[in-house]
């Protein structure tokens, strides 16, 4: 069985996008995941197809209206469709390469893409939704998020990678930030690849890599050192 | 003086991608920026076009060389252009909302999207290459990357949010999770609006509000309240 998204928007031009490409693109073609979008603003029911309202209380922007969203989703997730409902916004739990490899391991995921200030928090609540952030900044809306979601679980799906896996997740997965990588040319604008990785001494090679990525880890994530971030215990 | 991206990637089809639409599509076509994408294989030299090789010191996957790379991005943002270099990748300083602003108020930004096990080190140190990370997560590429990274300093160049702005970003940036938004109708599934927020007292909505972020935020990210993460001190 593949891996089935469906991805509720107000954009559905904007998919598959960058995911109708490369490794996504052919894995899609080849039905390993499926991608099906839903037009939010088809389950408005006034003539001016209305999905947003403003804010109770007062403020700035506007708020996506839980009933027109409940429709969406209970049309295109009904009872019993098992695939986690996701809603890409800033106030979520930060993605990680944990939630990623779970997901990949599921039968697929449906996806609400806010915009304007945010959804209605019954429809949060109602619809048991899992807020999931990608990082601490704004986007235009919850669409270029998730591309990003589907990006990365996608390449983990069977058969996607091929040739192209790579050590690089089980470094990441480490705890740690990756080592430098090199490659030929030997000298490049007067720089030689450290001597150590020429040595053939798998050993010192292997503990040099140890050094440099605790090193850079050290510098730039120290909050991956102390256990208290990435693949946490959410 | 327009914002000016300039992409280095393998994949140019996927962009603009989701850019392309709404918001940024429309920004676009204004000329309220402009993006450009260089393929990075046209720089090869080589008749098979080569991009990478495998890792000195031996492991999973290839890097990409140096050599290619420095040759695109030298033509792409040559001596004197005031732009910053961008490289995305896991290994990169957390992108935040601080660095957004600062992308936006610039002239534009060259962004090397990394693809396979990484990029060769000593083009990183020999071009002063800023690594970012968009989040603790592995992708395809650095495309869907980029993608995002554009989206969120589009969205902040004069003109582009029009009556679409909102009070999102100053709550986020307050330092904490935004509070839970509602709107009409005033009942759904037997799930009404909180009085407070129909009850015209600002005082107490703000109030209200407050402490629901700070809930919430305590809930999900205690890392903010610690003072140690988002807008930190990179």
């Amino acid at each position: 069985m593949s891996f089935s998204a469906t991805v509720l928007t107000l954009h559905p031009e904007m998919f598959p996008g960058a995911l109708g490409h490369s490794l996504a693109g052919r894995a899609l073609q080849a039905g390993t995941w499926s991608l099906e979008t839903v037009q939010i603003r088809d389950f408005a029911t006034d003539r001016h197809r209305t999905v947003d309202d403003t804010p109770a209380g007062g403020g700035a922007g506007m708020v996506m209206r839980a009933d027109v969203l409940a429709r969406a989703l209970d049309r295109a997730a009904p009872q019993g469709d098992a695939r986690p409902r996701l809603l890409m916004s800033p106030r979520g739990a930060p993605l990680t390469q944990r939630r990623v490899r779970e997901l990949a391991a599921g039968p697929g995921a449906v996806i609400l893409c806010g915009r304007f200030e945010g959804v209605d928090q019954r429809l949060i609540e109602g619809r048991d939704l899992e807020e999931v952030s990608i990082g601490d900044y704004i986007l235009s809306g919850g669409e270029p998020a998730a591309l990003v979601l589907l990006d990365a679980v996608v390449r983990l799906l069977p058969g996607v990678m091929g040739n192209e896996a790579s050590g690089e997740e089980e470094s990441f997965e480490s705890g740690l930030l990756e080592h430098p990588h090199y490659t030929r040319p030997q000298e490049w604008e007067g720089r030689p690849i450290p001597e150590v990785l020429t040595s053939g001494n798998h050993a010192r090679i292997a503990a040099w890599r140890r050094e440099r990525a605790l090193e850079l880890t050290r510098a730039r994530r120290p909050d991956l050192l102390s256990g208290k971030n990435r693949d946490g215990e959410r």
